[in-house]
């Protein structure tokens, strides 16, 4: 179960908090990308990544030159966030127009993976994310290519997740306003794999 | 045309940099979700919010309540990025796969606006970014729900966006090496309506 503290607790639109370690998951592994935030000389910096998780751990990487990689490694800090766009909600009102949605906000303190056993090990996970048996297939990186790489650990406790799902919630009062009132759902689709 | 700045300039992959400002405008317009980072508390903070753009300027749009939207107001600055997902890059190499993706950085100080008219139109027009001809369909916003909505303005200046194209980049010594080499695609797919 994740430890909601007082930053990862959900605080705008509660009802659609959810901190329930399986839903939380389930969102990660679905999403291929995630936003890394940190502060870099003194200003946010936000930046697209992906993301796969083992076990309770949630994983990123980057190259050993990338300045938020290494801000957030020397500040100890970073949040993580993974948004799934399930739809357009459209209500009666300008004012309860909402999109349906999957997040996570995961707070925590970045540690690098430097065990170069733990590393291959962790790097083939992802290329299992990305299409199963794949770490099978392809050439293992070298050592070179594994120093030029940073793999950074960060423990999924300060978590949460927030849904939105269903229909527009419209205000009573506008029951009789004549405006198409529902949902128009969409999804990452993925279309067959093209040789190079 | 955005201006480079230091922090926008592009450092890792910069052959991967476009400073174009019809191509950034054309991924902010596509793009329905961005992601805002801030400074809460001294730690960063990274959300999930809907942009839109209006000519040469960024909005986005919040709870007034909202703990991120206050301190980038109170901070003078974010970072805004977004981020549009292509395909995946399947290389002979681990080392070597990527994703093809669209990505806009934009640094900035945000600016509330508070003239209710202009508060009016710009709402109206995330609206018509969500679907054509929404602003006249959907009963307007009251006094008090246009006082809760903060909107938000940012300059696209300090702005750069970083676009992955096309086949994996392989090494020559790995030519020979039996793996499928190629590109699945993705994109964002739109269902049919549904009433509610």
């Amino acid at each position: 179960m994740s430890a909601v503290s007082k930053r990862s607790r959900v605080k705008r639109g509660a009802k659609r908090a959810c901190y329930d370690q399986q839903a939380i998951y389930a969102i990660l592994d679905e999403a291929l990308v995630c936003h890394i935030g940190g502060i870099v000389d003194g200003y946010p910096v936000v930046q697209p990544n992906l993301h796969w998780r083992v076990d309770d751990k949630l994983y990123i990487h980057g190259s050993r030159k990338n300045a938020l990689i290494n801000a957030i490694l020397a500040e100890q800090q970073t949040c993580i966030t993974v948004t799934l766009l399930d739809g357009l909600v459209l209500a009666k009102s300008a004012f309860h127009h909402s999109v349906n949605y999957r997040s996570v906000m995961l707070y925590g303190a970045p540690r690098e993976i430097t065990d170069r056993a733990a590393k291959v090990y962790l790097l083939d996970a992802l290329l299992e994310k990305c299409q199963r048996g794949r770490s099978r297939q392809a050439r293992p990186a070298s050592p070179a290519e594994l120093t030029a790489t940073v793999v950074i650990e960060i423990p999924l406790q300060e978590v949460a997740a927030k849904i939105r799902t269903g229909a527009p919630v419209d205000d009573v009062s506008d029951a009789d306003w004549p405006a198409w009132r529902g949902v128009i759902p969409c999804a990452l689709q993925w279309d067959a794999p093209i040789s190079c």
